[in-house]
């Protein structure tokens, strides 16, 4: 067997999420539980969650799908033109057609437009734009590429702790050097350049350093950086020469005040030639998250910047070795960078559709933080954006050692029992990293705000319990 | 840079691809060329050749994409049953939620029942079943858990050749060591189980051998391999303890007259238990090809018999990292595996659309054979299956020469030439391999058989003159 697949983990559906599904199985079969269904807040699955998909997204995919419904009165005008020239990009006119490796021509060109719009008019090029199989595969794909070396010359990739473990999982199977470097919790889960710079110093002593990965807005921190935080991260990568890999998958998704979110494409312009015509940089955005949390279609894309053209030509053959990514996750990709104008017939219920998911997201990021927060020996941190809150728990010591005998992580212990006793799914917060001897979970905010405040009440009763029992 | 990443070869979309995206460039800016269109016969892409979707097929996907469509008159009842059995597999009864990193238990059910019918009643575990994005993604993710050891001990992978270029690709990537076996071509490409002892024993020398791919029926070759064969290969397989990886995504597309496809499994199953416990194999299928040509949708499953538990783990912990194949893929995957049936409503229309593809491309496969073999300098082996034609061409000593002296492989020089005189796309055979001092190349029998005709008649003129010009 392959040791470096061997020495993957991927908490976000790991021995908890195995464990939810015997639970689930084991209550349809009717055995009894102090609960009676398992709630998933492991993963940011919206639609699973109740969130109802966005309309116009749905009728411009079901348009090209079946292109006899152009025809029908049912379908906004709006709509179908949206769908008339996807399926004009696609072979045969058909969804079923490959697609150029690197994407639809005409979906690239809405996202530079997307972009440019986004930063403001710094200008996007579609042959920098990359659709990919969701976020995770542009990632991965990219890390393949840079990925060189054995010994102490094997590239190292920086990842914040905690992290998305998509990273660490990457990493593993490419037999890559992990650089941890550790966001400040006192702090808001922020950034600190010196840590970027602590990190770095150490690793050049055992890898070569190559590739520094943010996650903004944070996942799972839920942290919205400032301005002047990806400023210094930016010149920081300039003066050590790393390749900047930017995760900007929550992109629509900030809720604090006085919290804007800023693509690293930007700042990276607005700094100037000296740092916009050197940095590398990769962006990566996906359908699944945002309002229209369409996981489903394995929808994203990439945007690379002073990629070296040897290494786009790399890129393109690694990415037509799987010929190319969904269409029908590009259809919907091209519906989230494209979506209805003011003016335009579907406009004002693809508005309120919108405002609807991201003003709910606002209030459960409110609620759960302020809930969690009223309870003793839990910390969290303000849910700035994305759809997870990172609470630091209190585990007695008594709890620790029942872990260590059962050779398990402390807060897997503890959420394995909140998943016994609850029917709640969280994960560990040992499956993102975090500092030693702290515990934390994860869990997303996607519950209906009424199931969410049950939930938090349970989740309450149950640490409250907890305590009380390992005192 | 990876040094494996750029190890990869994908002929099948490489340099005589990016050659005719160019040349469409120029003939849209209206620079005169001897065609006025660039015909892509590089790729197994039905829909970019005309081919109609099957309308069942769209009609259930597209009722899954917008439920609202449940209501419509228009939409027959088999297809809603179909699509609300679908959505109940989904979370949120939506395309959008991600689906288990198996994929959804009513389609893996559904592929098992089709194995069972195919396979006359040999019985198939839904739990064995894997839901992909295609078969490539399948392929490689089997292949990347089985890969491990450095230098002698390294992973050999026996390939046929010619060969389908993910496999080289696949191996290339994750540095393990390609093992050629040769097919017969005198043989109509037939597999001899001698050709694949001869190959394993030399490749002891170097490196572990411990995986045998099939592809059947075969790609490039269009071979269809006999049941003698099959039975050879897994008493083969069984002997030498190697894992079986039978590559089946053209199952439905067969034409000659005496042949018949056999699945790995069943005849596997056939041959008693010593056989059917031990031998592991894994068998791959996809929406793709077949009838259904629905490329787009990145759907596919793959079955694994005999797989160690562990490994098991190991490769739902994998697939768990890109968390899910693209839904929609999987919904199309299932109407693959569970069309209508008589007395459905929609039976006559589809049995109808099924039968004309696969008439069609009967009635191309033995016209394209016959007409390269009326070509002085070229043979071309029956067509058995599949949907390519893959023929010898003789190459005069002087065309040889200055492919050399462009350090171009003679075939390369040829298909590049062949473009750029004719607009006809074909891959040069040194990207799927063949016996030294042989040349071919691969095209795909997809074009309507009115615009087939012309291009045969167009490439036997192209042939004759490159004959003439280097004689």
């Amino acid at each position: 067997m392959n040791p470096y697949v061997k020495a993957v983990e991927y908490a976000v559906r790991g021995p908890i999420v195995l464990k939810a599904g015997e639970i689930e199985k084991e209550l349809r079969k009717g055995i009894k539980k102090p609960f009676t269904e398992v709630i998933k807040a492991n993963i940011g699955d919206a639609h699973a969650m109740g969130q109802r998909p966005i309309t116009f997204l749905r009728q411009v995919v079901a348009l090209c799908t079946y292109p006899n419904l152009l025809d029908s009165p049912s379908f906004p005008e709006d709509a179908k033109k949206r769908a008339r020239r996807i399926l004009q990009g696609c072979g045969g006119n058909s969804l079923g057609a490959y697609s150029a490796s690197q994407g639809i021509n005409c979906i690239r060109e809405d996202v530079a437009s997307y972009i440019e719009r986004r930063d403001g008019g710094v200008p996007a090029d579609p042959d920098n734009i990359y659709l990919t199989t969701g976020a995770s595969d542009g990632i991965a794909t990219i890390l393949k590429i840079l990925v060189s070396g054995g010994g102490k010359s094997r590239t190292g990739v920086m990842i914040p702790i905690p992290q998305y473990p998509l990273y660490s999982a990457a990493i593993s199977e490419l037999g890559a050097i992990q650089v941890n470097y550790y966001l400040d919790e006192e702090n808001c889960w922020s950034l600190d350049v010196n840590e970027l710079r602590r990190s770095l110093n150490e690793a050049k002593a055992y890898c070569h350093p190559k590739v520094l990965c943010i996650i903004n807005p944070g996942n799972p921190t839920g942290q919205v950086q400032s301005r002047k935080c990806i400023e210094d991260v930016i010149h920081f990568a300039w003066e050590e020469k790393l390749f900047l890999l930017a995760d900007e998958v929550y992109q629509d998704n900030v809720y604090s005040e006085g919290c804007q979110f800023h693509s690293f494409k930007k700042i990276l312009y607005e700094m100037g030639p000296e740092y916009y015509n050197n940095v590398e940089l990769a962006s990566f955005h996906s359908t699944s998250k945002g309002y229209m949390g369409e996981c489903g279609y394995r929808g994203g894309y990439m945007e690379v910047i002073n990629l070296h053209p040897e290494m786009k030509g790399q890129l393109v053959k690694l990415l037509s070795v799987r010929i190319c990514s969904p269409v029908s996750g590009q259809a919907a990709m091209d519906i989230v960078v494209n979506p209805p104008v003011p003016g335009e017939e579907s406009y004002s219920q693809f508005i309120k559709e919108k405002e609807s998911v991201l003003n709910n997201l606002a209030k459960k990021a409110k609620l759960t933080e302020d809930m969690f927060n009223k309870v003793p020996g839990v910390h969290c941190n303000p849910l700035q954006g994305a759809m997870y809150a990172f609470p630091r728990i209190f585990i007695p010591a008594k709890a620790i050692e029942e872990a260590k005998a059962h050779k398990m992580a402390p807060d897997m212990l503890y959420c394995m029992k909140l998943l016994e006793e609850t029917g709640i799914c969280v994960v560990p917060g040992s499956g993102f990293g975090q500092r030693e001897g702290s515990y934390h979970f994860r869990m997303t905010i996607l519950p209906p705000i009424e199931k969410l405040k049950i939930l938090l009440e349970k989740m309450k009763d149950f640490h409250i319990k907890f305590l009380e029992k390992y005192a």
